[in-house]
Protein backbone atom coordinates (compact mmCIF):
# COMPACT_ATOMS: atom_id res chain seq x y z
CA UNK A 1 0.00 0.00 0.00
CA UNK A 2 1.27 3.58 -0.48
CA UNK A 3 2.04 5.98 2.24
CA UNK A 4 2.86 8.49 0.34
CA UNK A 5 -0.55 8.79 -1.43
CA UNK A 6 -3.37 6.99 0.50
CA UNK A 7 -4.77 8.01 -2.38
CA UNK A 8 -5.68 5.23 -4.79
CA UNK A 9 -8.89 6.12 -4.70
CA UNK A 10 -12.43 5.12 -6.90
CA UNK A 11 -12.51 5.10 -10.00
CA UNK A 12 -15.93 5.54 -9.58
CA UNK A 13 -14.93 9.36 -9.18
CA UNK A 14 -13.78 9.73 -12.44
CA UNK A 15 -16.56 8.16 -14.54
CA UNK A 16 -19.22 10.27 -12.18
CA UNK A 17 -17.26 13.06 -13.44
CA UNK A 18 -17.05 12.10 -17.41
CA UNK A 19 -21.24 11.44 -17.08
CA UNK A 20 -21.35 14.48 -15.93
CA UNK A 21 -19.67 16.33 -18.17
CA UNK A 22 -21.84 14.79 -20.60
CA UNK A 23 -24.96 15.00 -19.31
CA UNK A 24 -24.88 18.73 -18.29
CA UNK A 25 -23.61 20.07 -22.04
CA UNK A 26 -22.86 18.12 -24.32
CA UNK A 27 -21.30 20.48 -26.54
CA UNK A 28 -18.63 21.14 -23.70
CA UNK A 29 -15.28 19.43 -24.38
CA UNK A 30 -14.83 16.54 -24.27
CA UNK A 31 -13.67 14.91 -20.98
CA UNK A 32 -9.77 14.17 -22.38
CA UNK A 33 -9.70 18.20 -23.25
CA UNK A 34 -11.51 18.86 -20.17
CA UNK A 35 -9.07 17.59 -18.14
CA UNK A 36 -6.48 19.65 -19.06
CA UNK A 37 -7.51 22.45 -18.06
CA UNK A 38 -5.95 23.08 -14.63
CA UNK A 39 -8.03 23.03 -11.71
CA UNK A 40 -8.64 25.18 -8.95
CA UNK A 41 -7.67 23.75 -5.78
CA UNK A 42 -8.43 24.36 -2.45
CA UNK A 43 -5.61 25.11 0.19
CA UNK A 44 -5.91 21.31 1.67
CA UNK A 45 -5.55 19.97 -1.89
CA UNK A 46 -2.29 22.16 -2.60
CA UNK A 47 -0.80 20.78 0.61
CA UNK A 48 -0.99 17.02 -1.71
CA UNK A 49 0.49 19.08 -5.25
CA UNK A 50 3.07 20.82 -3.45
CA UNK A 51 3.98 17.26 -1.86
CA UNK A 52 3.81 15.43 -5.31
CA UNK A 53 5.53 18.45 -7.37
CA UNK A 54 8.54 18.11 -4.59
CA UNK A 55 9.38 15.13 -6.73
CA UNK A 56 8.15 15.86 -10.22
CA UNK A 57 6.56 18.58 -12.05
CA UNK A 58 2.76 17.00 -13.19
CA UNK A 59 0.72 18.35 -15.86
CA UNK A 60 -2.43 20.32 -15.18
CA UNK A 61 -4.04 16.90 -17.11
CA UNK A 62 -2.50 14.22 -14.22
CA UNK A 63 -3.30 17.32 -11.71
CA UNK A 64 -7.26 17.12 -12.47
CA UNK A 65 -6.86 13.35 -12.44
CA UNK A 66 -5.51 12.46 -9.69
CA UNK A 67 -7.96 14.56 -8.12
CA UNK A 68 -10.80 12.77 -9.39
CA UNK A 69 -8.90 9.71 -8.30
CA UNK A 70 -8.38 10.40 -4.68
CA UNK A 71 -10.93 9.96 -1.35
CA UNK A 72 -10.83 13.19 0.77
CA UNK A 73 -12.67 13.01 4.23
CA UNK A 74 -12.17 14.65 7.03
CA UNK A 75 -12.59 13.95 10.52
CA UNK A 76 -13.05 15.31 13.70
CA UNK A 77 -9.68 15.69 16.28
CA UNK A 78 -9.93 12.63 18.97
CA UNK A 79 -11.76 10.37 15.97
CA UNK A 80 -9.66 7.00 16.58
CA UNK A 81 -8.31 5.92 12.83
CA UNK A 82 -6.98 2.53 13.87
CA UNK A 83 -6.81 0.57 16.67
CA UNK A 84 -4.03 -1.55 18.90
CA UNK A 85 -5.28 -5.01 17.26
CA UNK A 86 -6.88 -3.81 14.25
CA UNK A 87 -5.94 -4.96 10.66
CA UNK A 88 -4.93 -1.10 9.11
CA UNK A 89 -6.93 -1.13 5.61
CA UNK A 90 -7.11 1.95 4.66
CA UNK A 91 -3.63 4.49 4.22
CA UNK A 92 -3.79 7.97 4.88
CA UNK A 93 -2.27 11.66 3.74
CA UNK A 94 -2.34 14.34 5.81
CA UNK A 95 -4.01 17.91 4.07
CA UNK A 96 -4.55 19.50 6.94
CA UNK A 97 -4.32 18.33 11.04
CA UNK A 98 -2.14 16.19 13.03
CA UNK A 99 -2.62 12.59 13.47
CA UNK A 100 -0.82 11.07 16.02
CA UNK A 101 0.54 7.49 16.24
CA UNK A 102 1.03 6.09 20.16
CA UNK A 103 1.42 2.50 21.46
CA UNK A 104 -0.51 1.58 24.24
CA UNK A 105 2.40 0.15 27.37
CA UNK A 106 1.06 -0.86 30.44
CA UNK A 107 -1.85 1.52 30.22
CA UNK A 108 0.30 4.49 29.36
CA UNK A 109 0.04 6.42 25.87
CA UNK A 110 3.86 6.45 24.26
CA UNK A 111 3.60 8.71 21.71
CA UNK A 112 5.89 7.75 18.80
CA UNK A 113 4.78 9.51 15.58
CA UNK A 114 3.18 13.06 14.55
CA UNK A 115 1.68 13.07 11.07
CA UNK A 116 1.39 16.61 9.78
CA UNK A 117 0.49 18.59 6.60
CA UNK A 118 2.01 16.82 3.43
CA UNK A 119 3.17 13.84 5.27
CA UNK A 120 2.21 10.58 4.91
CA UNK A 121 0.72 8.66 7.92
CA UNK A 122 3.85 5.81 7.01
CA UNK A 123 3.65 3.08 10.16
CA UNK A 124 4.07 -0.54 10.38
CA UNK A 125 1.08 -2.99 8.50
CA UNK A 126 -0.04 -1.57 5.73
CA UNK A 127 -2.69 -3.37 4.27
CA UNK A 128 -1.25 -6.02 1.96
CA UNK A 129 0.13 -7.23 5.50
CA UNK A 130 -2.93 -7.89 7.44
CA UNK A 131 -1.44 -8.05 10.48
CA UNK A 132 -2.91 -6.96 13.45
CA UNK A 133 -1.96 -3.37 14.35
CA UNK A 134 0.64 -2.92 17.58
CA UNK A 135 -0.24 0.96 17.46
CA UNK A 136 -2.99 3.55 17.81
CA UNK A 137 -3.82 6.20 15.13
CA UNK A 138 -5.57 9.56 16.17
CA UNK A 139 -6.76 12.57 14.74
CA UNK A 140 -4.72 15.35 17.63
CA UNK A 141 -6.68 17.85 15.66
CA UNK A 142 -9.83 18.42 13.06
CA UNK A 143 -7.82 16.46 10.09
CA UNK A 144 -8.55 16.61 6.59
CA UNK A 145 -7.31 13.52 4.90
CA UNK A 146 -6.83 11.43 1.72
CA UNK A 147 -7.48 7.83 2.38
CA UNK A 148 -6.64 5.14 0.35
CA UNK A 149 -7.23 1.40 0.53
CA UNK A 150 -4.88 -1.06 -1.25
CA UNK A 151 -7.87 -2.65 -4.20
CA UNK A 152 -7.79 1.04 -5.93
CA UNK A 153 -4.01 0.94 -6.02
CA UNK A 154 -4.20 -1.16 -9.65
CA UNK A 155 -6.57 1.00 -10.73
CA UNK A 156 -4.62 4.40 -9.96
CA UNK A 157 -1.30 3.46 -11.20
CA UNK A 158 -3.01 1.85 -14.62
CA UNK A 159 -4.68 5.34 -15.42
CA UNK A 160 -1.55 6.76 -14.48
CA UNK A 161 1.28 4.92 -14.89
CA UNK A 162 4.01 7.75 -14.42
CA UNK A 163 2.75 7.67 -10.68
CA UNK A 164 4.45 4.48 -10.06
CA UNK A 165 7.74 6.30 -10.49
CA UNK A 166 6.62 9.44 -8.75
CA UNK A 167 5.45 6.94 -6.03
CA UNK A 168 8.14 4.83 -5.83
CA UNK A 169 10.71 7.88 -5.47
CA UNK A 170 8.02 9.94 -2.47
CA UNK A 171 8.38 6.52 -0.70
CA UNK A 172 11.92 6.24 -1.08
CA UNK A 173 12.62 10.02 0.69
CA UNK A 174 10.03 9.08 3.03
CA UNK A 175 12.29 6.09 4.02
CA UNK A 176 15.64 8.60 4.00
CA UNK A 177 13.48 10.86 6.50
CA UNK A 178 12.39 7.97 8.72
CA UNK A 179 16.02 6.54 9.26
CA UNK A 180 17.14 9.65 9.53
CA UNK A 181 14.84 10.48 12.48
CA UNK A 182 15.72 7.20 13.95
CA UNK A 183 19.61 7.49 13.67
CA UNK A 184 19.31 11.38 15.21
CA UNK A 185 16.86 9.54 18.09
CA UNK A 186 19.37 6.95 18.78
CA UNK A 187 22.51 9.69 18.88
CA UNK A 188 20.84 12.70 20.52
CA UNK A 189 19.75 13.18 24.46
CA UNK A 190 16.56 14.43 24.76
CA UNK A 191 17.78 18.10 25.24
CA UNK A 192 19.23 17.54 21.83
CA UNK A 193 16.31 16.20 20.16
CA UNK A 194 13.94 18.55 21.33
CA UNK A 195 16.30 21.54 19.95
CA UNK A 196 16.52 19.39 16.68
CA UNK A 197 12.64 19.28 16.40
CA UNK A 198 12.89 23.01 17.15
CA UNK A 199 14.98 23.34 13.85
CA UNK A 200 12.84 20.75 11.63
CA UNK A 201 9.11 20.82 13.21
CA UNK A 202 9.00 23.89 15.00
CA UNK A 203 4.76 23.90 14.66
CA UNK A 204 4.68 21.00 16.45
CA UNK A 205 6.04 22.76 19.84
CA UNK A 206 3.14 24.30 19.51
CA UNK A 207 0.53 22.63 18.65
CA UNK A 208 1.11 19.41 20.20
CA UNK A 209 0.34 18.92 24.10
CA UNK A 210 3.53 18.77 26.36
CA UNK A 211 2.96 15.31 27.93
CA UNK A 212 2.18 13.69 24.13
CA UNK A 213 5.60 15.93 22.96
CA UNK A 214 7.89 14.47 26.75
CA UNK A 215 6.40 10.88 25.73
CA UNK A 216 7.74 11.40 22.08
CA UNK A 217 11.07 12.96 23.26
CA UNK A 218 11.07 9.92 25.63
CA UNK A 219 11.82 11.98 28.74
CA UNK A 220 8.56 12.52 31.55
CA UNK A 221 6.52 15.83 31.52
CA UNK A 222 8.78 17.00 34.54
CA UNK A 223 12.16 16.59 32.47
CA UNK A 224 10.64 18.16 29.34
CA UNK A 225 9.81 21.52 31.33
CA UNK A 226 13.35 21.38 32.39
CA UNK A 227 14.66 21.13 29.43
CA UNK A 228 12.60 23.92 28.10
CA UNK A 229 13.71 26.63 30.87
CA UNK A 230 17.19 25.12 30.57
CA UNK A 231 16.73 26.35 26.39
CA UNK A 232 14.92 29.24 27.37
CA UNK A 233 17.64 30.84 29.41
CA UNK A 234 20.62 30.36 27.14
CA UNK B 1 17.78 5.65 -5.85
CA UNK B 2 16.50 2.58 -5.02
CA UNK B 3 17.51 1.35 -1.59
CA UNK B 4 15.48 -2.39 -2.26
CA UNK B 5 17.56 -2.64 -5.22
CA UNK B 6 20.78 -1.19 -5.48
CA UNK B 7 20.77 -2.86 -8.71
CA UNK B 8 20.49 -0.25 -11.16
CA UNK B 9 23.66 -1.38 -13.01
CA UNK B 10 24.87 -1.61 -16.46
CA UNK B 11 23.29 -2.35 -19.25
CA UNK B 12 27.11 -3.01 -20.59
CA UNK B 13 26.67 -6.41 -18.90
CA UNK B 14 23.70 -7.43 -20.56
CA UNK B 15 25.19 -6.62 -23.60
CA UNK B 16 28.52 -8.62 -23.36
CA UNK B 17 26.77 -11.56 -21.86
CA UNK B 18 24.66 -11.65 -25.53
CA UNK B 19 27.99 -10.91 -27.09
CA UNK B 20 29.54 -13.71 -25.11
CA UNK B 21 26.56 -16.06 -25.88
CA UNK B 22 27.12 -15.09 -29.47
CA UNK B 23 30.65 -15.64 -29.87
CA UNK B 24 31.16 -18.61 -27.82
CA UNK B 25 29.04 -20.77 -29.52
CA UNK B 26 26.83 -19.64 -32.87
CA UNK B 27 24.51 -22.53 -32.72
CA UNK B 28 23.55 -22.17 -28.86
CA UNK B 29 19.54 -20.66 -28.24
CA UNK B 30 18.88 -17.49 -29.00
CA UNK B 31 19.74 -14.91 -25.87
CA UNK B 32 16.00 -14.21 -25.67
CA UNK B 33 15.27 -18.04 -25.27
CA UNK B 34 18.64 -17.99 -23.41
CA UNK B 35 17.34 -16.14 -20.94
CA UNK B 36 14.55 -18.28 -19.53
CA UNK B 37 16.64 -21.54 -19.08
CA UNK B 38 17.17 -20.78 -15.24
CA UNK B 39 20.30 -19.86 -14.16
CA UNK B 40 22.37 -21.42 -11.50
CA UNK B 41 22.70 -18.99 -8.49
CA UNK B 42 25.51 -18.55 -6.18
CA UNK B 43 24.75 -18.50 -2.46
CA UNK B 44 24.98 -14.43 -2.25
CA UNK B 45 22.86 -14.37 -5.10
CA UNK B 46 20.36 -16.54 -3.56
CA UNK B 47 20.07 -13.54 -0.80
CA UNK B 48 18.54 -11.15 -3.68
CA UNK B 49 16.40 -13.80 -5.26
CA UNK B 50 14.95 -15.05 -1.61
CA UNK B 51 14.39 -10.53 -1.27
CA UNK B 52 12.31 -10.51 -4.29
CA UNK B 53 10.06 -13.11 -4.02
CA UNK B 54 8.69 -12.54 -0.66
CA UNK B 55 7.21 -9.48 -2.66
CA UNK B 56 6.35 -11.53 -5.59
CA UNK B 57 6.97 -14.38 -7.78
CA UNK B 58 9.41 -14.41 -10.88
CA UNK B 59 9.65 -16.07 -14.04
CA UNK B 60 13.26 -17.58 -14.93
CA UNK B 61 13.59 -14.98 -17.59
CA UNK B 62 13.43 -12.28 -15.04
CA UNK B 63 15.91 -13.37 -12.75
CA UNK B 64 17.92 -14.16 -15.59
CA UNK B 65 17.99 -10.32 -16.62
CA UNK B 66 18.18 -9.20 -13.09
CA UNK B 67 21.62 -10.91 -12.42
CA UNK B 68 22.71 -9.83 -15.70
CA UNK B 69 22.04 -6.32 -15.48
CA UNK B 70 22.85 -6.11 -11.63
CA UNK B 71 26.47 -5.15 -10.07
CA UNK B 72 28.15 -7.27 -7.49
CA UNK B 73 31.15 -6.50 -5.64
CA UNK B 74 32.89 -7.99 -2.61
CA UNK B 75 34.73 -5.49 -0.13
CA UNK B 76 36.54 -6.17 2.80
CA UNK B 77 36.29 -5.88 6.54
CA UNK B 78 36.98 -2.17 7.36
CA UNK B 79 36.67 -0.92 3.63
CA UNK B 80 34.73 2.44 3.94
CA UNK B 81 32.11 3.09 1.58
CA UNK B 82 30.96 6.49 2.71
CA UNK B 83 32.27 9.19 4.89
CA UNK B 84 30.60 12.22 6.86
CA UNK B 85 30.72 15.18 4.03
CA UNK B 86 30.52 12.74 0.88
CA UNK B 87 27.28 12.67 -1.19
CA UNK B 88 26.24 8.92 -1.49
CA UNK B 89 25.99 8.54 -5.01
CA UNK B 90 25.87 4.37 -4.77
CA UNK B 91 23.24 2.32 -2.76
CA UNK B 92 23.80 -1.09 -1.90
CA UNK B 93 21.82 -4.31 -0.62
CA UNK B 94 23.76 -6.88 1.32
CA UNK B 95 24.44 -10.25 0.19
CA UNK B 96 27.16 -11.02 2.58
CA UNK B 97 28.28 -9.55 5.21
CA UNK B 98 27.68 -6.65 7.57
CA UNK B 99 27.69 -3.18 6.86
CA UNK B 100 27.53 -0.49 9.64
CA UNK B 101 26.26 2.91 9.75
CA UNK B 102 27.80 5.40 12.63
CA UNK B 103 27.80 9.11 13.17
CA UNK B 104 30.64 10.80 14.81
CA UNK B 105 29.64 12.83 17.50
CA UNK B 106 32.34 14.75 19.57
CA UNK B 107 35.09 12.08 18.08
CA UNK B 108 32.70 9.52 19.16
CA UNK B 109 31.43 6.75 17.32
CA UNK B 110 27.61 6.40 17.55
CA UNK B 111 26.20 3.53 15.72
CA UNK B 112 22.53 3.94 14.14
CA UNK B 113 22.46 0.92 12.30
CA UNK B 114 23.60 -2.70 11.35
CA UNK B 115 22.65 -3.83 7.40
CA UNK B 116 22.88 -7.47 7.00
CA UNK B 117 21.97 -10.50 4.77
CA UNK B 118 19.41 -9.26 2.42
CA UNK B 119 19.27 -5.62 3.49
CA UNK B 120 19.30 -2.81 1.51
CA UNK B 121 21.32 -0.34 2.80
CA UNK B 122 18.91 2.47 3.05
CA UNK B 123 20.39 5.59 4.72
CA UNK B 124 19.37 9.13 4.45
CA UNK B 125 20.86 11.06 1.46
CA UNK B 126 20.64 8.76 -1.68
CA UNK B 127 22.17 10.19 -4.98
CA UNK B 128 19.13 11.76 -5.88
CA UNK B 129 19.60 14.02 -3.24
CA UNK B 130 23.32 14.70 -3.92
CA UNK B 131 23.61 16.07 -0.16
CA UNK B 132 26.54 15.58 2.26
CA UNK B 133 25.94 12.69 4.51
CA UNK B 134 26.30 13.47 7.57
CA UNK B 135 27.07 9.60 8.79
CA UNK B 136 29.79 7.24 7.90
CA UNK B 137 28.90 3.47 5.63
CA UNK B 138 31.79 0.79 6.97
CA UNK B 139 31.60 -2.97 5.80
CA UNK B 140 31.97 -4.47 9.87
CA UNK B 141 32.77 -7.98 7.88
CA UNK B 142 34.10 -8.99 4.45
CA UNK B 143 30.98 -8.12 2.14
CA UNK B 144 29.19 -9.14 -1.05
CA UNK B 145 27.02 -6.16 -2.14
CA UNK B 146 25.53 -5.16 -4.89
CA UNK B 147 26.22 -1.82 -6.11
CA UNK B 148 23.46 0.31 -8.28
CA UNK B 149 24.07 4.04 -9.42
CA UNK B 150 21.35 6.31 -10.24
CA UNK B 151 21.99 6.47 -13.73
CA UNK B 152 21.31 3.16 -14.32
CA UNK B 153 17.83 2.84 -12.32
CA UNK B 154 15.88 3.97 -15.47
CA UNK B 155 17.66 1.16 -17.87
CA UNK B 156 16.94 -1.51 -15.10
CA UNK B 157 13.01 -0.44 -15.01
CA UNK B 158 12.90 0.10 -19.19
CA UNK B 159 14.04 -3.46 -19.08
CA UNK B 160 12.32 -4.90 -16.41
CA UNK B 161 9.20 -2.66 -15.77
CA UNK B 162 7.50 -4.62 -13.85
CA UNK B 163 10.56 -4.35 -11.10
CA UNK B 164 9.23 -0.52 -10.57
CA UNK B 165 6.11 -1.97 -8.92
CA UNK B 166 8.09 -4.56 -7.54
CA UNK B 167 10.54 -2.12 -5.65
CA UNK B 168 7.81 0.37 -4.96
CA UNK B 169 6.49 -2.57 -2.45
CA UNK B 170 9.91 -3.41 -1.79
CA UNK B 171 10.32 0.14 -0.62
CA UNK B 172 7.13 0.55 1.35
CA UNK B 173 8.20 -2.30 3.35
CA UNK B 174 11.46 -1.28 4.66
CA UNK B 175 9.53 2.24 5.42
CA UNK B 176 7.52 0.21 7.13
CA UNK B 177 10.41 -1.64 9.26
CA UNK B 178 11.83 1.77 9.69
CA UNK B 179 8.99 3.07 11.32
CA UNK B 180 8.27 0.16 13.40
CA UNK B 181 11.99 -0.09 14.34
CA UNK B 182 11.44 3.97 15.29
CA UNK B 183 8.75 3.50 17.22
CA UNK B 184 10.32 0.35 19.58
CA UNK B 185 13.10 2.71 20.25
CA UNK B 186 10.97 5.24 21.68
CA UNK B 187 8.70 2.95 23.52
CA UNK B 188 11.47 0.69 24.96
CA UNK B 189 14.31 1.23 27.67
CA UNK B 190 17.72 -0.48 26.55
CA UNK B 191 17.03 -3.62 28.33
CA UNK B 192 13.76 -3.72 25.99
CA UNK B 193 15.53 -3.37 23.19
CA UNK B 194 18.00 -5.62 23.86
CA UNK B 195 15.53 -8.50 24.46
CA UNK B 196 13.54 -7.34 21.24
CA UNK B 197 16.89 -7.78 19.45
CA UNK B 198 17.49 -11.34 20.76
CA UNK B 199 13.40 -12.40 18.98
CA UNK B 200 14.24 -10.59 15.76
CA UNK B 201 17.74 -10.35 15.22
CA UNK B 202 19.84 -12.99 17.23
CA UNK B 203 22.81 -13.14 14.58
CA UNK B 204 23.80 -9.27 15.47
CA UNK B 205 24.10 -10.07 19.31
CA UNK B 206 27.14 -12.41 17.99
CA UNK B 207 28.74 -10.95 15.06
CA UNK B 208 29.26 -7.60 16.41
CA UNK B 209 31.29 -6.15 18.75
CA UNK B 210 29.95 -4.79 22.14
CA UNK B 211 30.83 -1.34 22.11
CA UNK B 212 28.78 -0.88 19.18
CA UNK B 213 26.04 -3.05 20.25
CA UNK B 214 25.94 -0.46 23.21
CA UNK B 215 25.97 2.40 21.33
CA UNK B 216 22.82 1.17 19.09
CA UNK B 217 21.19 0.52 21.75
CA UNK B 218 21.96 3.74 23.66
CA UNK B 219 24.23 2.71 26.54
CA UNK B 220 27.35 1.98 27.54
CA UNK B 221 29.38 -0.94 27.48
CA UNK B 222 29.18 -1.45 31.06
CA UNK B 223 25.31 -1.27 31.50
CA UNK B 224 25.16 -3.53 28.20
CA UNK B 225 27.05 -6.03 30.36
CA UNK B 226 24.76 -5.63 33.45
CA UNK B 227 22.18 -6.10 30.80
CA UNK B 228 23.48 -9.20 29.55
CA UNK B 229 23.94 -10.70 33.14
CA UNK B 230 20.63 -9.79 34.30
CA UNK B 231 19.17 -11.43 31.55
CA UNK B 232 21.49 -14.43 31.59
CA UNK B 233 20.59 -14.92 35.35
CA UNK B 234 16.37 -14.62 34.52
Amino acid sequence: MLPILGLYSHTRTVLSFQKRANMVDALAPQPKLLATKPRRLSAAEQVLLDYMTQIAPLSDAEINTIFELINIRSHPRGKVLLREGQALNICYFVLQGCVRQYYLVDGVEKTTSFFTEGQPVSISGFPFENKPSKSFLVCNEDCILIEGRPEDERNFFEQLPRMETLNRMGVEKELQKSQEVLAEYIISSPEERYLNLMKTRPDLLDRVPQYQLASYLGVTPESLSRIRRRIMMK
